[in-house]
């Protein structure tokens, strides 16, 4: 694990992620970029002292050396400091978990896509909501063809930590564009929401228009994200990204419209979704439960009505990447069912805030993806 | 009333909705331009044979003249066929209450107006989901600041009737722009959603961008419209008006979010508001009961649990309507607390039909409203 | 109408839904035993003062002697004095609408069925949840096997307006047995929750096993029921009714659980109802939406989502009365598909409370219903 | 690990929830009691095959004898498969993690009780629901008194899987008195249900009347039970278990209502409880957001609207746990703050079981428990 040291929200995660199903045990790490807090953070994790590197330089290097090296290296770090460790461990032959978004910039985000090619490594992006058994199961529903063709989609992420001027581990490089990059909300949860809608929908991105507003005082990137959005093949929709939603803890929200059938989902109650054809009652399709297919229950752990919830979702990402690598290391290709967003999900959300901010500096104009 | 005849659905949630307080009675019609239709109609209702009759000019003339002369005329008949009636009882010296939206288009509109202000009577549009209880506690609490500055208002309507092609006496005029006007959705429900949102909020909306689709092969008018807005004063939202979202029935959702707090109400479950300060648990206030006020408890007629829905809504607007016309009647200014939408309600839908059409023609490009 | 002046709740309430749907008017009353507050309550609602009567007793003898006598009688006066009037009109030949339940005394509601009986004339109680389109759906759902064999019916009616001592019109002689009769909640309450689950089931109450509490200090009559169910064929069940549970406004739901079906139901949400089949996902059924049939849309007034409630809901039972009365005043039999409770449903929820007081003061004892 | 072998869910969940947190490793195990099966799950799960037992009796006494013996044995047999091991274990000074209830008999949970007396050792009884963050903070609040004196407590527990005849692993030894004990779904749920209003409220029951029902032909236990509450104290309430209440996954609720205040919990949306003082409105409590407080946080990993389930719970537990034992290992008092069911909670669903069955025999009359 590259970052994720004291104090950190994500890398916590990450590691009941990676532990939870079994599939992975963190045996080094360059925690912090604060040596001593590296040292502290992997005293506590017990990590082996040997394996507790100073930099990820250190750690690339040293761990390529190694019989026993890693199987992946987890990144957990701020956005701008992605690029950095994904090039130096790709490029030193080890697979590459990273969080999302993919880099700060677009320049950082195609370093990463070179090494990812240039290596043939893989290069898993954990956005985690793909990792969720009913989202698993609403995109096979739209891959069939239940909803007919798809005319619109609306996808939502509303927070409220950040309406007001706040400080924090969590919150100051998030609204520092050095760090988080110039996508504030659109880059932190707008990628999130595109990321879901597209997965689902296996629609192709075509042209937003974006309205950017920074609402707090002060503050330097968007805590609040309109986008209008025209996918290829004619189907349009609305995105709507914001961390100033007073009320809102992390109301992700997924809902599609086709010719035949719609769908809806929210990440709050996540183990239920809403069905309807129609001229037809809305069915309530639960995890694991009636109505469940393949697709769902393959990424399920426990039977309906035991509510599993953001740690498992993120859990099954780890273990589609654990299945990626294993195949990957056999030589084998990607076994079937298997889905983790990669390097390709990372570029279109780089795209993707770069437009919305593209556009929201020239008035929301409609800007390509 | 003028129009209403049999079959037509928003004629008898009319007459519903007056009858329902006790506060009018339906003594004269021309329920219908087919005159063997607006008698057996007549009739059906018990209307006197000699206030049934076969024209609204007709009607307008002959009620000026009684003794017992209606005390304000329903208008309820499709768009197009607002402005000939409006015109002719607001210039007999009859109050008009009309419904939604004001016309099939702006010069109608402007038709109606002009005869509002030469008249001096009474004109009141039933925009009538402003007639909730828990809608006037909203529009109290922002007005007294609980949500600090207004920040965003996403407001969306979404029903799925007309989904597919599809005929019958309320489809029919809704979809052909000779009748409807230029808006399909947007006109039809989009004003709702914006009447809403500007009742609660007391924002002028500024300017727009539109992206309107026609998704049903063949259908002349939008059956679903996103909407960027942009409020005076920095307030930024988003409208989504669709005809076309499978599994929705009537699902008008109006969200507001200021520096302090955050509301968020839906129509179908209409007896319960979330209300959120920042940092603070989010509170449901219901109707009539825990933490509703004055302003909502006006226009309740149960305790709290007893649910009250739509009609009960609309009949608050024909109870406005009564109080409006008996104080006009008297010389008198309107009594406070007493909110009906009136014709500047009407003109800004206008306004914001035209602009929505123009801003969709020319590629969602900014409109002023 | 008899009760029903001002400061009355139910009163008001009835009036509301005699009117909504212009089936009924109100031309006389007695509106409150206090001859002065029944002079200025005509008088506010317009009464012609020669129908405003100072006693039942009075006014079912001027009314029985009028041409224009009345259709029928609504009494709305607090339980105990349900039976003078209710005998007075039937004896009278004049049909009677009764609030719930239908007396104080077993003995009271015995002579209200013996006047029944020797009049032959309609008497309705105002059970009014059984006028909810989907409580119809739901008890045509169950007539025609869509459950199967009916295993377990919950039950409940939670409130809170009792939790402390209070003081009000409606409050008071609802704790005072003299006035209320021996039940507290089970019978002001208790009596709705068991006729809702007998008109939806069509199972008749076998046993009862019940403890009664009254837990506010210096209460009565009971403010919380506990109720085990035994039907008739072997259904379970069991019912709950408390004035005690804080956050609780009208909470009534119903539960049914046969051998190849559920549906659950709750008052204050009653546009949407839960329909499982074993082994399926379960279904949202909607008033006037996807999946209603006849038996609801018949007492339905508008499309699905525009909510419906409770004085909808309440005058659907007026309606009821207006067609069974209409019909026998023509010697005709009811009409097919009309459902009003009656003089039985009346006794039933007489036999229960008595059976729960009874079982509650023999230690929860099973009690013949 | 005793049993938890193929095809086992529980051993499953156990052993997520036991890893979740990094606590604790799975390293021996009697995984069955078929060797062969026991040999292939100890496989599949990467133990040890010298620490792969054929049967508990053996693995106790080898576990031992060793130096690095386990810290605790998990066992995850049916019911009647309970009292053997921990016995066993609790002999041989190691602790013991157990699944619910207690045992299939009283005569084997007291068994287990002088068998933790004597050893003086852990007995953790996994009554996962327990370790819901919101549970904790229901606790607290009630114990702090921001309910005021509790006077009711209603707690249902509702499944479907039973409501045909059903065959498989899981369902099997459940429906089998052999092997799950007198009670069916008194003891798989039932048990669960009182616990957590127990847990919750610390209230003692003193006294229940209960109506147990085979509705499924032919089954030996019951599938549906319904339980008259009276607490000492004066506090009353209601239980309901049932396995054939189509349309209900593991619709486990919670609803407590004091003098002051109320809270309504339900085990499928876990994050959000409702609180409710007498007289405001209800406030939404989430885990980890706004409301949620110490005893609440403790036990949460993500903040607020990152949804926490079943496992989350049942890993707290694990965690509690090895608190409690790493604390009696150094010979400390329990940590402060750290609650996990015990012998004492075991022995009250032992009880309780009995009670049910003893007072439905004789038609439900008032037992002590």
């Amino acid at each position: 694990m590259v970052g994720g040291g004291q104090g950190a929200f994500i890398g916590a995660v990450h590691r009941i992620a990676s532990r939870l199903d079994g599939q992975w045990d963190l045996v080094a790490g360059a925690l912090s970029s604060d040596p001593e807090r590296a040292r502290a953070s992997a005293a506590e994790l017990g990590l082996d002292p040997a394996r507790s590197y100073g930099s990820y330089e250190e750690m690339a290097r040293a761990e390529a050396a190694r019989e026993d090296r890693i199987d992946a290296v987890a990144i957990v770090t701020p956005n701008h400091m992605h690029a950095g460790p994904a090039v130096a461990f790709l490029d030193a032959g080890i697979h590459v978990i990273c969080d999302k978004p993919l880099a700060a910039t677009p320049e950082d985000g195609q370093r990463i896509a070179n090494a990812v090619q240039r290596s043939g490594k893989q290069f898993i992006l954990t956005h985690n909501y793909t990792g969720y058994p009913l989202i698993r199961q609403a995109r096979a529903m739209v891959a069939r063809g239940d909803l007919g063709k798809i005319r619109v989609v609306q996808v939502e992420y509303a927070q409220d930590w950040l309406a007001e001027e706040t400080q924090g581990k969590q919150a100051d490089w998030r609204v520092d564009p050095a760090r988080s990059g110039a996508g504030g909300a659109v880059g932190d949860i707008g990628t999130h929401a595109l990321n879901l809608a597209t997965f689902v929908t296996g629609l192709k991105l075509a042209r937003i228009a974006a309205d950017l507003d920074a609402f707090v005082p002060g503050r330097r990137v968007d805590d609040n994200t309109q986008v209008l959005l025209r996918f290829e093949g004619g189907a349009k929709g609305a995105l709507w990204a914001s961390q100033v939603a007073v009320g809102n803890e992390n109301a992700l929200r997924l809902r599609i419209y086709g010719e035949e059938a719609g769908i809806d989902w929210a990440q709050e109650t996540p183990n239920v979704m809403r069905f309807a054809r129609f001229g037809k009652p809305v069915q309530l399709i639960t995890r694991a439960g009636a109505g469940a297919e393949d697709a769902a229950n393959r990424v399920s752990r426990t039977p309906g009505g035991h509510p599993e919830g953001y740690l498992e979702g993120f859990a099954t990402v780890y273990n589609e990447a654990a299945h990626l690598i294993r195949h990957a290391d056999h030589g084998m290709p990607p076994p079937e069912g298997v889905h983790a967003p990669g390097i390709e999900a990372g570029l279109e959300g780089m795209r993707f805030i770069a437009a919305c901010v593209h556009s929201s500096a020239n008035d929301a104009a409609w800007t390509e993806v």
